[in-house]
C-alpha cells in the first residue's frame, strides 16, 4: 500500500481496487442513510464490485492528474476517504470532498486529515487555495472546515441537488499564503 | 449554420470551424490586450489554424454534451462567443462565460445573449441554476450579470489568477424558478 | 435547439438526444410497415432509449464532420430526418438520405428539405455536388429527387438489399454549377 | 507473408509494412506522373516512411473488418496493389480500386488479379456484388473491368475531382450469380 | 483466406473471425479434457462466439504486430493453431504457442508447423531468437521442441499454475545462427 | 508523496512525474556510462522532459495494474527506481528490474529494496513467484538477485541484446513459501 503519513495513528493511502473495496463497501452499508443523505454517490455504490470500479477509476484519474482519491487509515483499519475532486486551472486550486464509517466519527479524524491533505496540496500540486463546499444544513461538514481553518467566502445558492430536494451551499477556502 | 435565435438582430450558432476561425481571430487579435487581461486563453489562440483546433474540440463537447460554446452573431456578423463551460451534475447548473469584439460592445448585446442561453440552459438542458464567475474589478463583466438580472452569491477569494495576480471573484446566480 | 431555417414553416434542426427521441420513435412507430420497407435500419430502432443513442452517435458525427443527420421540423412539430449520410472527398460530394412522418407527406415537405440540405451543403460544407439514391421502386423517393430538380445519372444493379431482396437503385445528382 | 494464391505466377498478399515499404515505394517514384494523374493519395506518399505508416494503417482496417488491401506479387517481385477500399452494409457489396507498376502494365496482370480478388470477396466475405469505379477517360483501368467481366452500369456525373478538374465516372459491376 | 506455405500438405493461416470460429471450436470441444489440462484459456472459450471474438482480438494484435496468432491448415481442414504470442524487444526474440486437435496429432505435424514459423520468425520478424516454454510434464509439447530442434536452456520454477498447481517448466530456445 | 516504508532509512515511492524527474535525471547523467551499459533505456531518456513523460506513463500502467514502477528514497534523497516490469497471469509472477545511482550503490540498499517490493508483491499483489533476470557478466544484478535470497533456476542463450551485443541471462526466482 502507498500512503502519505498524517501522524502515528493517520495516514491518506491510494486505494487498492480489489483489496480495499470491501472494507470500504462494508462502512458504506452500515452508514447508508445517513452518508446517502449528503453524498448521492452513495445510492450507486451499492456492492463491492461497484466500489472495486469505483476505485480502479479513481486510480485512473490519479495518474492522469485529474482528481486524487484517498483511503483515509486510521491505525490498521481504513475509516473513509477523502479527496480532491478535481484540480482547478484558473485558480490553481482544489476542491475537497469526503466522508468517513460511523466508528470513526467524533474524534477529530477528519479535521487531521484535511489538514494532512491540505499540506500535501500546497507542497506538491502547486496549489493555491483549497476549498470545501458543503450544504449550510451539514453541521458536521461546515465544522470540519472551521475546524481546520478554513474562511467561509460565502453562500451559494442552490448548491447541491439531494434526494429532499436543493440546498445552498457554504463555499470555504484555505490559501497557501494562510497554510 | 445551425443558430438559436434571440431576437431579430441576435443569434447564437454553434461554430463551424473551418468558416468562423477567420473572423474570430480578427476580433481577437483587434483587442488583444483589453481581451487577454481577463482571459487567460487568449494567449494561447495565436492564429487562425488554432481558433480551428478550438473551435474542433468544442463542437466535440456539444456532442458529448460536457460544454456548450456558441458564437454571437449581430447581424450577419460574428462578434464574439458565450458559452456553458460546463455542466455541474450535482446542482443541475452551469457556468456562463463569454467575450465580445471591441465594436460590438456598449450596446447591450452581451445582457441580451446572457438571457438567451439561460432561455435555451432552463428549456433544453434541464438547468435549475446558471451562475457566473467575474473577478470583482471586472466591472462590464459584473454590470453583465447584474443586467441579466443574476443575483450576487458571494465572492471568493483568490478565484482566478490572471497575468497581473490573484483576483477575487463575484458568483452570481440565476435560478430557474426566478427566470 | 439549434436550427437552419428553410423559410418560415420549415427548419432543419441539429438532434437534442433526450428531448427528440420520444417524438421521433412515435413517428417511426406510427408508420413502421411502410417506412421499414425501405429503410433498413427502421427494425433497429425499437424504443425511445434507442433512438436517443442513435441521435448521440449522429451528433458526434457532426461533430467530427462525418455526417450532418437533422430533425425536419414542420411549425411547431419533428416531421422526420434529413441527413448527409456521408461525406466523399475525392468527388467533394455528399449523399442525401431522408424519410417523413406520414401525417406530413404529399405537401411537398421533403423537396423543399432537400433543396434547403442542398443549399446548406454547397454554401457551408464545399460540396460540388450532391446526390440521392433511390430503389428503382421507391416512387416517393425518386419523386423528390426529380421535384428537387436532381438529374438521373444511371441506375446501379442490386443497389440495396431489403427485406423482400435486391432491389436496383436510381443514382441522381445535382452539381454546384446547376443550384 | 500471408498470402491469397490467384495462379502460379500471381498472388495477393497482405503488406509487411516494414518489408514492403521500400519496393512499393520505388514503384510509385518510377511513375509517378501516371499514376499521380488517376490517383490523388499518390501525391501523399512520398518516402518510404510515409508507405510504411499507410501500410500500417491499411492492415489495422484489414484486423477490423472495414477495407482489405493487398499487396500483387507477380512471382517474387511486388507489381502494385489491389484493394476492397469499403465494404457496404446494405448492398452487401464492395468497391475494388489498384495499380500496378509500369513494368507490369500490359501482360494481364491486373485483370487477372481483378478475378482473384473477386473470387475471394465472394467466396469469403459474403459479397452480393463488386464494383469498379474508373473516370470515362482513364481507358486503361475501364478495360480492366471489362476484361474482368464486369458490367457498366451508368456514368456518375463529376465522380472524381482530379488534379485537371472533375471527370465523370463509370460505375461497373459483377454480381455473386454472374461468377 | 491468407496464408504461409510449409508443404504441400500443411499451411499456416491468418484466421478469418467468421468463418473460422466453428471448426476451430469443434476441435476444442472434441478435446476439451486433454487440451484444457495444459492450456488454462480453453476453459474461457465455450462457444463458436466465444471464439470468433478470441480471433477478431488476435486479428488486431498482428495488425499491431504484438502478436501473431495462425490457424494449422492440414490439407483443407483447420487442424489447430500456432502462434508467437509476444515479440520481447529487449532480445528481439518471439516465444511460440500451439495445439492441435485430437485426430491431426501423432504424424509430426506439430513440428513442421513449429519449423515453418521459425523460417517465418527468423525471415520477416527480424528474429534474433525463438524460444518454446513447457511445462516439465508435458511430454508431447517438449519432444514436440526437441524434434524441432531447439535446446533446453533451463527450467524455470513454478512456470504455470494449472488446475491441478504449479508446474515447473522447461524453457527451449531456438537462435537464428541455428537454423 | 505516496510511499512503501521498508524500513526507517528506505521506502519506495510511486513517481511524481513533474517533481521527480529533474533527480532521477541527474541520477541518470552522473553514470549515463555505466548504467547504459546494462540498460538500453538509458539511451531514451536525455532530458528531465523525457523522464517526465516516462513517469506519467508508468503512472498510468499503475492505475491499470500492469506494471509498478516506484523510486527508491533513501533518506531524504531519490536513489534510483525499483520495478514489477510486468505481471504474468499464467504464473502468477512478476519479474523485478531495478537501477541505483552511483553514490548509493555498495551499501547493501538494493537487496533490501528488492526484499521490500517482493513483501508487497506477495502481501497485496497475489504474486506466488517472483523472478529477477541478469545478464551472467553483469556481477553486481546477480548478487543482488543472490543476497536477496532468489534461487537461479537456469540460463537462457542470447537472453540481451545490449550495446555490445548478445548476452546470456541467469534467471533467478524466490517463491511466496520460500519468503
Amino acid at each position: 500500500m502507498f500512503s502519505y503519513s498524517i501522524n502515528d495513528q493517520l495516514k491518506l493511502a491510494l486505494p487498492r481496487p480489489l483489496i480495499d473495496a470491501s472494507a470500504l463497501s462494508t462502512l458504506i452499508d452500515a452508514d447508508r442513510d445517513e452518508l446517502g443523505r449528503w453524498l448521492p454517490w452513495v445510492d450507486t455504490l451499492r456492492s463491492p464490485q461497484d466500489e472495486t470500479a469505483f476505485l480502479q477509476s479513481v486510480l485512473s484519474h490519479f495518474a492522469q492528474g485529474t482528481s486524487l482519491n484517498t483511503v483515509i487509515w486510521v491505525g490498521n483499519a481504513p475509516a473513509g476517504m477523502i479527496s480532491f475532486n478535481g484540480f482547478h486551472e484558473l485558480s490553481q486550486s482544489a476542491d475537497i470532498g469526503y466522508w468517513l464509517g460511523r466508528q470513526f466519527r467524533g474524534r477529530g479524524v477528519m479535521t487531521q486529515a484535511v489538514r494532512g491533505l491540505c499540506r500535501l496540496g500546497f507542497d506538491e500540486y502547486a496549489l493555491n487555495k483549497i476549498t470545501i463546499e458543503a450544504a449550510v444544513d451539514n453541521h458536521t461538514s461546515n465544522a470540519v472546515a472551521e475546524h481546520a481553518g478554513f474562511h467561509l467566502d460565502g453562500t451559494l445558492r442552490a448548491n447541491e441537488l439531494l434526494a429532499d430536494g436543493a440546498h445552498d451551499g457554504h463555499v470555504w477556502s484555505l490559501l497557501k499564503s494562510e497554510f
